[in-house]
């Protein structure tokens, strides 16, 4: 239970500014290879991940509250760490710095939830259950589709190939790999 | 069961892509009252309220399947009819348009589907359940928070203070109104 004390809801406060850095945050990729000032946020790519994970978990009868957890927290690390190409961060280094910032941006949570989304952390690093599948191929989903939403914006279809071809490698769902073949370049 | 024949990808996708409209719907409040060019987007502010509505939620024992959907849903009718501000959509005609939007959004969905998000919109709408409750004062709460932050990065305190007021007179649950005084300008 929440206590209403001042000291919580500070930290509370503290959680919620520190997780709204995500709002500011514009995801590399565009900025990088797209060359764009202004691309969506981090925060936006969370909030469709999470939007595909409910609407897609409800329809399969996977445990949505656990897909759309797993979506909400998939890049919250980011709000310290920053987002980051793959060419420029992957594999054991991105697990370890992230791990490491999750940990600072729950730092101040009671016990219970440290434990619960730590679990729901590594869930997702680990691709542990059928919803950290289903999530992890939605967040390169959720990418493909912004691709070639902004590429048909700048009347230049073949400019989201790089990073169809980068889903493509990742997407191994039958009915997702269904859905990006709706958004081939 | 999601079928993965191409018509229900091709529905499903243009779901997708009518709810990543939020990303570029700007929260009118920012643009019209303090003058911003690139303020949050819905997508974000949707994305941090769901963020702490699964925070809340877990603490408190509730549903937080339930308030997540409620969260990620509440401004979805935003990607149909645009943001308002209350001065300019309030009341029934508010609920009557994003009610005919939101039907116009799930339209394609199969009738089990349909049920559902029509349910959990109802229920927001009415403040139906504890969730719906929480949610509906988390949206002002949010956006109390965000104003907090803008008129913090402007060096101008007090330009927080309608938002912040308008949040108060929204805001009943003891919790959250000691959180929203961490934020008062």
């Amino acid at each position: 239970m929440l206590a209403p004390d001042e000291q919580d809801s500070r930290s509370l406060i503290q959680f919620f500014i520190m997780s709204g850095k995500l709002k500011a945050e514009m995801r590399r990729g565009w900025v990088k290879k797209l060359g764009m000032k202004h691309p969506e946020s981090v925060a936006d790519h969370s909030y469709r991940t999470a939007l595909m994970a409910m609407v897609i978990s409800d329809s399969r009868g996977l445990n949505t509250g656990r897909a759309m957890r797993l979506a909400l927290l998939h890049d919250l690390p980011e709000a310290i760490v920053g987002d980051a190409t793959p060419g420029e961060r992957s594999g054991a280094r991105k697990s370890a710095l992230e791990t490491k910032a999750m940990e600072e941006i729950i730092s101040d949570f009671p016990k219970d939830a440290k434990d619960l989304y730590r679990g729901v952390w590594r869930e997702y690093l680990e691709g542990a259950t059928k919803e950290a599948r289903l999530v992890r191929q939605l967040d390169k989903l959720e990418m493909a589709i912004q691709a070639w939403e902004y590429a048909n914006d700048a009347g230049d279809p073949s400019s989201a190939k790089e990073f169809w071809e980068s889903a493509k490698g990742h997407i191994t769902d039958e009915a997702l790999v269904e859905l990006l073949m709706q958004v081939e370049p």
